[in-house]
């Protein structure tokens, strides 16, 4: 069986084009058959806007079946107005599903500020019917789609189930508790506390450790839904599987970030505990000195040096005991050769560059990950309009 | 008189080319004839270089004469040697200011990692002799340019005395406590406590109110000389006065930002107090979505909410209370017309673009500087190697 084949089982999605986008899906709508558990997280934004707010709500009992998307428009500060429309294109879309709106999530990103084309919205919902066929996860990244070169998917077996993962996004990307879309949706049967801590901490590690260009997006969610239908499963394995589906869409979003060139994935040692070696590997992915000479392939790590050296209230950060490295090349402290910054160059050349930091201090790490800051991302910033 | 003649009395200045540039000075030296008070301020990166440190401890006396700086070399993360050629840098400059060397700041800035070319150095400060004429504000200030595109001066009469400054830095820049490099030298007769609470007053609302890249140096130093051969002046009058000067050099360093062809002001109002006004006005001057919009003269008021909506700790801030537009026209909340955003285009096509964000919470106030995100600071930083 083919990676594209493995699709969790009691899984339907529907994808349409309702006219938001002018060539391509712009509507996901994707739900189990059967009740399901769920765990979700939310952008922390004082921003969010209804979709956000509405699916908050529907997370608590962590039972949630699915999730409606429509992309091309974020509908956040969009007022009452707006509040009634999420209300309303959740309700359309239960209805398909056959299930009740409190138990979809609702998504949406896009421009912020423009309502919903509602009339447009309903008359491309009240065409679709009730046609949902199994779960098309390329057809839901596809359709969750805004300035994304490409859909993203991701899958693992565990057991006798399956794991399959889409997410979205490009820009606006500094996610906290969540990145801008993703979904996961799992035939494992497992428990509801369990699933919620699990993703958590895999979210933790994998969305919360991405960051393209610092900004936050006012529509983040992350969700799983968890069916059982493939029974139990090693609760140990099914982190490590959804770890490893969660990471290949957080590399591939990182790869596809607006304008990017290249991955960066900088990887942080001997903090004195794991949130200090989060904030010193955020601190470096997130320069845009560092992603520059990254872009032009310069092995400048004194700009690896400067952007530590903002971690002001680590005061246990001494120079002194630092190692900064490309690979596994040390290059500071060393004596500076020109072989050695030759090799280095070559490292940086690479579709994904590693940017290693020892702090000589703890037992602490964290890997986060991102990308080079571009002309592209520039232009693509520069004109993409309201 | 005009003002490139507006220079304080007693003070001097030598400028030269050692070699570390290839066309132009490269060294500054100036300082008060006469016994002088002083007040500092410093980056506070944890890597800052030998520079820094030398010149923090000897600013705790309140007694410099003045500073002597290097420019295209840091002089950071060099280790001792590093250490040791700051040291007689500044020794060798003493000498030829006729001070001691602990009379003096020494400031760097340029490439990290590299030790200063000192065989060269050493020959070009031998050269020098004791030629310093009267202080050339115009000519310090092209001597410690690194990538600026022009030099930075600034001045004010106070009451018979005169108000001097210069500053450099363009990248890597969002100062905290101080900007790169920045001096002021005045002839009023200011006692030394008070010249120290008036300059950190000062740089609070005008240098650390600015930011170009989010990127902190390792050499950021800002210093005021006050010799008092003017007299007294009156206090509440100079720090005005020593205020309009800094902001003078502010505007002039955000609009020469790396690649920068625009100087955004985000001017905050209603927030419940200062500190939370400035944690508003800098989250939105650094937003890359932002930055990039008002490049684009993109009246994108959506990405000024996104922005603030990233300031999750603020809980107060209620997105109903909220108020954001350009120049005087409110565009949220607000319904939507062509004509409206139209007007708003103009405002963002011109060369100061003003963002105005309102809490609607409290009285609190402050105005952040910075500048457009464009291709010019990707190549810029892409290619500028080490």
């Amino acid at each position: 069986m083919s990676a594209e084949n493995l699709v969790p089982q009691g899984f339907r999605s529907v994808t349409a084009r309702l006219g938001l986008k002018e060539e391509s899906d712009d509507f996901a709508l994707a739900f189990s058959e059967v009740p399901a558990r769920s765990a979700a997280v939310f952008t922390r934004s004082r921003f969010a806007g209804p979709s956000v707010i509405l699916s908050r709500d529907a997370a608590r009992g962590g039972e949630l079946r699915g999730m409606v998307a429509i992309s091309r428009n974020a509908n956040v500060a969009t007022g009452e107005a707006g509040s009634a429309d999420a209300t309303e294109v959740r309700e359309r879309a239960a209805v398909i599903a056959g299930v009740e709106p409190a138990q979809l999530l609702i998504a949406s990103t896009g421009v912020i500020g423009i309502p919903y084309p509602m009339p447009t919205v309903r008359a491309g919902l009240a065409a679709l019917g009730r046609e949902a066929r199994s779960l098309d996860p390329g057809a839901v990244a596809a359709a969750i789609m805004t300035t994304d070169t490409h859909p993203k998917t991701a899958q693992r077996r565990c057991g006798d189930a399956v794991i399959a993962g889409v997410a979205k996004g490009v820009g606006m990307m500094e996610p906290n508790m969540a990145t801008l879309l993703t979904f996961f949706f799992t035939d494992a049967l497992v428990p509801g506390p369990e699933l919620d801590a699990i993703f958590r901490r895999v979210v933790d590690k994998t969305f919360n450790a991405l960051s393209i260009d610092t900004d936050t997006s006012t529509s983040d969610t992350a969700a799983v839904f968890a069916n059982g239908l493939a029974g139990p499963v090693d609760l140990a394995e099914f982190e490590q599987s959804l770890y490893q589906v969660a990471l290949d869409l957080v590399r591939a979003i990182a790869a596809d970030g607006e304008g990017a060139t290249k991955l960066i994935e900088v990887h942080v040692t001997g903090a004195r505990d794991t949130a200090q070696a989060k904030r010193a590997a955020k601190v470096v992915v997130n320069s845009p000195l560092v992603k520059t000479a990254v872009h032009g392939a310069d092995p400048n790590w004194g700009r690896v040096a400067m952007a530590l050296g903002k971690l002001e209230g680590d005061v246990d950060i001494d120079p002194a005991r630092v190692q900064i490295g490309f690979d596994d090349l040390v290059l500071y402290p060393r004596d500076q050769s020109e072989n050695l910054l030759g090799r280095a160059r070559r490292c940086l050349e690479k579709d994904t560059v590693l940017i290693s930091v020892d702090l000589g201090i703890g037992t602490g790490t964290f890997t986060a990950y991102g990308c080079d800051l571009t002309e592209g991302y520039v232009r693509l910033n520069a004109d993409y309009t309201t």
